[in-house]
This record gives structure tokens, sequence and C-alpha cells, in this order.
């Protein structure tokens, strides 16, 4: 894609999340974190605290989409995306659902926030923070919220 | 403070989490949400799964703070900022630790994430993101994490 065709940040960013969404379906953990910056800083949903760099988030999304048996819903709701000239941010809330190789089935809404900047011409992610609250009364994830 | 005098971006960005460190240490709900955008989305560690707006953050702010019982701690690690011209955010890890007005102490990680951009020559923090992860087998919120 040249320059001229590429439209407006914002448009591009929407673009990079619907595919993104197409390989959550397709349980395509590689084009998943084709995206990805070598040094990405991303706060998962799950342990560790953090991971860096993209091997460990692509090692992350092999594990979460081989755990689960055919498509993967990766619905996305209530985006807003703040658009800069070379740093773009996106939050969402993301409702993922499926039906796992163990026969359990999904269905839970999280909240995604994702950071990129301009490398070379091309928008990489630098920065992912996906998570559910948590009770403090119970200390128990907070999974069966919906917006 | 004249534009000639702000420094960098990221400098700018630091001083502005100085004051939030400090904000969190003295419990001044209104000093910590001083920067924040009237529209801010915000993912908190504890439920919902979103508040919108800078009075559902300060409302927030303020019954968090109101359950301690002198200092409050707020260490921040691993602070990564990426600044671009009109947009910024930083990522980080950050240990929240003191005594609730109950006697219970607290002390654990969670991680961060900001979201700013430039509004009439200032900084406004338009998304902020915080959380633990959770045990995917218990449904656990995992509270002694550590970097």
């Amino acid at each position: 894609m040249t320059p001229a065709t590429r439209g407006t940040n914002e448009d591009q960013l929407r673009a990079l999340l619907d595919e993104r969404v197409q390989a959550v379906h397709d349980r395509d953990a590689r084009e998943l974190t084709s995206a990805c910056a070598p040094d990405i800083v991303s706060f998962d949903a799950l342990p560790l605290l953090r991971r860096l760099g993209a091997a460990a988030v692509r090692a992350r999304a092999e594990d979460w989409l081989g755990l689960d048996d055919g498509p993967v819903g990766y619905e996305m709701r209530d985006l807003r995306i703040i658009a800069g000239e070379d740093t773009v941010f996106a939050s969402f809330l993301n409702r993922v659902s499926g039906t796992m190789t163990n026969g359990a089935a999904v269905d839970m809404w999280l909240r995604s926030t994702l950071c990129l900047r301009q490398s070379d011409g091309a928008w990489v992610i630098v920065h992912e923070h996906t998570s559910v609250p948590f009770d403090a009364e119970s200390g128990q994830a907070a999974l069966d919220l919906a917006p």
C-alpha cells in the first residue's frame, strides 16, 4: 500500500483491528501477533504480570488459541480510537466466546487497550493491556460482567 | 508554564506521574484525578467493566483512598513512555501498599497503562487501564505476583 492510498490513521487502525478479529476466529496466532513490535510490552489477562517481546506474546497466543476447538468469537464493542500523528491508541470491550478442547464453553467480556506507533510506514503494536476486574471482597476475577 | 520552558513531552509526562504518586500518598483524590479529561474512559482493577467520565473516575478514587488509614505507597517500576507529537502513553507496574481503616494491610502489584493527549497546551488523561491478571484454573485474581 502506498502512502497516498493509506487513508487516515484511524482507518488504518480499524483495518488492523478487523484483521485481529479474523485471526482470533481462525485461531491463527501468527497472524494475530504479526503487527507486534519486537519490543512490545504486554499486560495480559492471565499471569505473568507482564510479557516482554513479540516471541513471548506469540507463545501466549498459541497457548490460548490451542485450547479452543473450532472458531473463536472475538466481538469488539465501544471501540474508541485516539489517533495522533505518529502514535495511536485504541480501547474497547471484547467478548471472547467459543468451546475449549475439553468441552467447556467460554463466554466472557474483557477490556483491551492497544498502543501503536508508526515504524517504517507501518503501524506496530508497542503495548497491549487486556484484563477483567476483580471483586475486592472475594478476590475472584469478575468473569460474568457484561456491558 | 510557557511553551519554551516545557521541556520534552516525555519530561512533562514524568512530572505528571510524579504528581500522581504524591497525590496517592496524600490520599488526595481531587489532585489524583486533576488531569483526567472530561471524557476519560477508565478500565479499573475493580468492577465495573468500565467507567466513563472524570466524575466517575474521581468518585472511584475517593472510594479507594477513603478506605486507607495514613499514607498510601504507590511505587512505580519499569516505566515505559512512548511520546508522540500530540499523544503520549505510559505503561508501568505499580505497587500499592498501606493500611486500611479496618486494620488490614495491603501490598500488591498491578499493571497500569495511561494514554494522554494534548489539549489547550496541557496533557490530559483520556484513557487509563489498571489491572491484575487472574488464574484461569481457580478464577482468582493473582494478587501475590511481584516483578
